[in-house]
């Protein structure tokens, strides 16, 4: 099969900068029958749960489908006032890294757990890009019960990407740094001293603890997307690759100069049998790691200080290279695990690639060079055949599990859908505008389900009311059962999607957790009943330990705290039933409110800076008798002597 | 007319405790016809924009109607990583308190501002209810432009509340509070320290801009929702009171014991008329007063010494109480101004005053007692007559302009549609749960759109497929075009909704600024073009003044900054084109993102505390070569003498 033109920087140019432009051609939903397709009728579930990546906005939501609608936002990486996340002092700790708190990043992509390649409903992973980490979000109960730092990286944009039976999760580095103990050099040095690292984080499959295995080094490209092999290739990792020139400034030039950049395959099965075999260094790598502890309902932080490396230079068997045409933007495995899909973001083809045949060239050793030592295999070798004339700007591939590819074009602004054997172009949808990501239950698995698909859209414009300058992104669902696409639905997204997943609603629905139950809170503030309700003062520090239950706070007259003491808000909902919510808050204080979850203990911490009354009450409407849920705090002169005093109404 | 029950707390005591009861009678929607009313296709617009409080999220959400779909979430209260509200420079004085900087609230009640007693879509304005302040929302820019606090307040939820001109936004006190010199006092003596007020913000009509004009004393009762007269009962305004009891401790017992509670009438023409004639009294009273200014897109942050207080037990024409059963919760004025309506929360029955007979009662001297001399005028003299039986736990009522009245019901979760004149009840559908607010566009003006109503829910439980112990809340969509109501479709929505506004589409949808102009930004620190990028060094301040343009950031190379410098980047985004922001967003800084609109420069700080090299990237995907929109800070230890250079790529 002839190899197509790589290069399409010319004809695209004029394009790149207006990615809003309206395709031709729009096809238009067919109204009554798209209405009935989407519509869930009132007390009717969803179909699916979509897991969809917040960008931007550092969290995830949880989206309904074919509705459209956000059922939820999973506080992750950034802070959230609206449910307390990163201000209790249960979660602040969630958000600790080795540079302190940090109440924010850039959360773009999703791993649901699988086993056999399969979704398992057990965990979805999702990466914080800007200060790098990767998070663990339990799907019993959708909150984020884990979030590991990862050393020795910049940018932790490739990332996660899960092996078949989430023996581990994946991330490459976005962006190269110099590491070890001379990091105060010249960036113009890059070449020299900057390298790129590829993280192999494990996965306890009991508990779904994370911690590093290892890290491979890598050269100063940037990565981006990449998946594990699957099934046969089970044990590869595939890696998109680009600035393989290894600019460092104005990359919008530099780092598009050349045709090719890479798939970086990585035989991850060896690269554990060498740690095995202690071929691992081990290397000074501060990074800090946070569990939320299911007994207590408190995050406990900790620092760990090496991680283990890997020299794929040295241990020659572990990465090989594939040239892949231009800036590789993604890289995807169908679900039989024999084909690589590589998508140039730059380029006017789609390279599809052999597992088997890629094994035969590196048996073969048909090399057409190296880098550092580590082999550049053959393209043509590798090739299964190329998708000619898909568009402009591929970018990610996902598989409808009938045989079908469907690739995003960014910059022509158009899904393709094509045979991943006969690679012929079969059909093609305009999408508004500029779709990044794509999606289709099951669609990176060994199972898809080919139903839907749902493209995640860059550019919004004049998709729905406007609202000023600042406009929600946007998503649209399509009917993929039959042989053409049908556009369904526009919808908004919350903050900006990239990546995100979805998997059949009967997976999880009935393994969810409504409430948690009192006899197994072990919050050490707990308490088990409205009687234990009491103040104490310990030095400057005074400890509320609180009751919440419809419609009262115990105890709800405070007296005797002074101005400078810590006051700490111990707040137990002692509600046993589903959707029972109280919330806390008190005027004045400089942080969130606190939202209890019935059988939950969660602490607000408080110094007052004035003398006077505050009062408190319940944030989340509980009763016809919320209203009524209140209390007062008062806070006397630093050198007062009132004592401690408080009350319940009780005995009044 | 017969006055009917007012007691219904035996009765209700046991559902009271379980709010989330399925009601019987549940009416299905007709999904094929429902389907077609509710879907918006692809490139169409929603017929309403739907302004929804986000309660404990401190936030407001923008949703259409009729699809139900979010189209932006708009930060007022709490800070909002997503976009960098509360985090930017500019931003983070619009969270200044006489407290200091918070970054949270509880958003509850949304007023549209009106001219004439109709929706003139020109602003919006939102409550902070633990900490009381009153923000502005554009709605050209559906930005947050303004914040007042309300000094003298606890728990600001009776607000705000508009006069048919916005000549003020009105605001109570939910919890009472000693004010003055003598704040540090035992809450026991609630009675005779505490105090209620009402404010009376002021609006420019220009620009929109607040002031607070003067606060009246009062009872320390607890205010709750309140109406503007309109029309002919234009220049008054009605208070629903609960805790006449005034009751401190345990108020879910000691403030239901009292069979009536009142409705506060306020003749502020009159009060208007006093503070004209110089008899406001000015009280030390420190807040904060914070405005966007459009001019430099940066908030100022100023503080005011002193209110102007009236006393209406002195004044005696201002105040009157209507008597009402029993611990009113919302009170609502009909579109000709002529009724009001009180809602008990635990009360069987409907009053509905008429305004007419009030006056006459006024001038009659019918009273049946005082409050600190202000006269409590005789309940049947009063009342129009009641609705009986419309159902438990009435709270808000909402108008369709064509003679009907729409209560929500909480206790016994449903929507009572009743006729304003022969108060017969029409309709009642049953709501999924415990329905707190409704809506209808246009409801509380003079000019009600009777096509849709929405209950906005405060119980989920089984309406969607389940997350958690945490669970969105919910609204529902109605159809009230024909005599019945016809349930069209359930909504998740953003934080917890309280209140709610719409309005037709076309009100603003034309008036939407698209960009900022580059020659209108007088950013002190903006750059006009990306030949003025630099990095300038002043003491240990370090000022990075950066432009970002598809596709990179000038400059994108930085030395010489030092550890414990204070690094600013003021990034100007110099496209001038609809929705094309850049982010920006650099490692390891403990800050959120910088989201910035074309035209607008924003401002990052941070204080490095290591040595290394830092990657900063744009964090909004805003083209092709998007991914390569980078730079890199090199920080150099503090003794370092590295001077600073930076560097844009392109010369080299």
């Amino acid at each position: 099969m002839k190899t197509g033109q790589w290069l399409m920087a010319g004809a695209i140019a004029t394009i790149l900068l207006a990615p809003g432009c309206k395709p031709k051609g729009a096809q238009s939903a067919l109204s009554g029958d798209a209405a009935s397709k989407v519509y869930v009728a009132p007390g009717q579930y969803d179909e699916f749960y979509n897991i969809v990546s917040g960008g931007f906005n550092g969290q995830i939501s949880v989206v309904g489908l074919p509705s459209g609608r956000v059922l939820k936002i999973v506080p992750v990486f950034s802070v959230h006032p609206e449910n307390g996340w990163g201000f209790s002092e249960e979660s602040k700790p969630m958000l600790n890294t080795s540079h302190g708190f940090i109440p924010w990043d850039d959360l773009h992509h999703i791993a649901i757990s699988t086993t056999n390649a399969e979704h398992d409903g057990r965990w979805a992973f999702a990466n914080a890009n800007n200060t790098p980490r990767i998070a663990k979000i339990d799907l019993t109960t959708f909150k984020t019960t884990e979030i590991i730092e990862i050393p020795n990286s910049g940018g932790n944009h490739s990332s996660p990407f899960i092996t078949e039976n989430t023996e581990y999760i994946v991330a490459g580095t976005r962006f190269s740094l110099p590491t070890g103990d001379n990091v105060d050099v010249p960036i113009a040095t890059y070449k020299e001293n900057f390298k790129g690292t590829i993280s192999f984080i494990s996965v306890d499959q009991e508990h779904g603890n994370m911690d590093i295995a290892f890290q491979l080094d890598a050269p100063p490209f940037n990565f981006d997307l990449a998946r594990a092999g699957k099934k046969k290739s089970h044990g590869w990792f595939f890696f998109s690759t680009y600035n393989t020139e290894m600019a460092h400034t104005l990359l919008e030039v530099n780092a598009s100069q050349k045709d090719k950049d890479f798939i970086m395959a990585v035989n991850w099965k060896k690269a554990e049998e060498y740690i095995k075999a202690g071929k691992g260094k081990k290397i000074k790598s501060p990074y800090v790691h946070n569990v939320w502890d299911e007994d207590t309902h408190t995050a406990i932080s900790t620092v760990r200080e090496d991680i283990l490396s890997l020299d794929p230079r040295e241990l020659k068997d572990i990465v090989y290279f594939i040239p892949c045409p231009k800036s590789p933007h993604g890289t995807d495995t169908d679900p039989t695990g024999e084909y690589i899909i590589g998508s140039g973001k730059l380029a006017a083809i789609i390279p599809v690639f052999s597992f088997t045949k890629m094994l035969k060239a590196i048996e073969d050793k048909n090399f057409e060079g190296n880098i550092d030592g580590m082999p550049v295999l053959n393209y043509e070798a590798v090739l299964h055949g190329e998708v000619l004339k898909p568009g402009l700007g591929p970018l990610h591939t996902e598989f409808d599990g009938k045989g079908n590819a469907y690739t995003s074009m960014f910059v022509s602004s158009e899904i393709v859908k094509w045979n991943i054997e006969t690679l012929e172009v079969l059909d093609r949808v305009p999408t508004f505008y500029s779709v990044g990501h794509l999606m289709i239950p099951g669609g990176p698995t060994g199972k898809p389900h080919g139903k839907y698909m749902v493209a995640y859209n860059k550019i919004t414009k004049d998709r729905y009311l406007p609202t000023g300058p600042e406009l929600a992104h946007s998503a649209q669902l399509f009917d993929i059962s039959g042989d053409k696409m049908q556009l369904l639905l526009d919808f908004p997204t919350i903050g900006e999607p990239h990546y995100a997943e979805a998997f059949p609603a009967a997976l999880i629905k009935d393994k969810q957790v409504k409430f948690y139950k009192m006899e197994k809170n072990n919050h050490p503030r707990a308490l088990k009943g409205i009687n234990d309700a009491r103040v104490e003062r310990d030095g400057n520090k005074v400890h509320v330990y609180m009751t919440s239950i419809r419609s009262n706070f115990r105890p709800d007259n405070i007296e005797g705290v002074r101005v400078g003491d810590e006051v700490y808000f111990h707040v137990t909902n002692l509600e046993q039933d589903w959707d029972v919510p109280h919330g806390f808050a008190i005027k004045g204080a400089n942080t969130a409110e606190l939202l209890i979850m019935p059988g939950e203990t969660a602490t607000l911490k408080w110094v007052p800076d004035r003398v006077g009354i505050f009062p408190f009450y319940c944030t989340d409407f509980c009763s016809a008798l919320h209203q009524e849920m209140q209390g007062y705090l008062r806070v006397s002169p630093k050198g007062s002597n009132n004592p401690i005093t408080f009350s319940t109404g009780v005995a009044e």
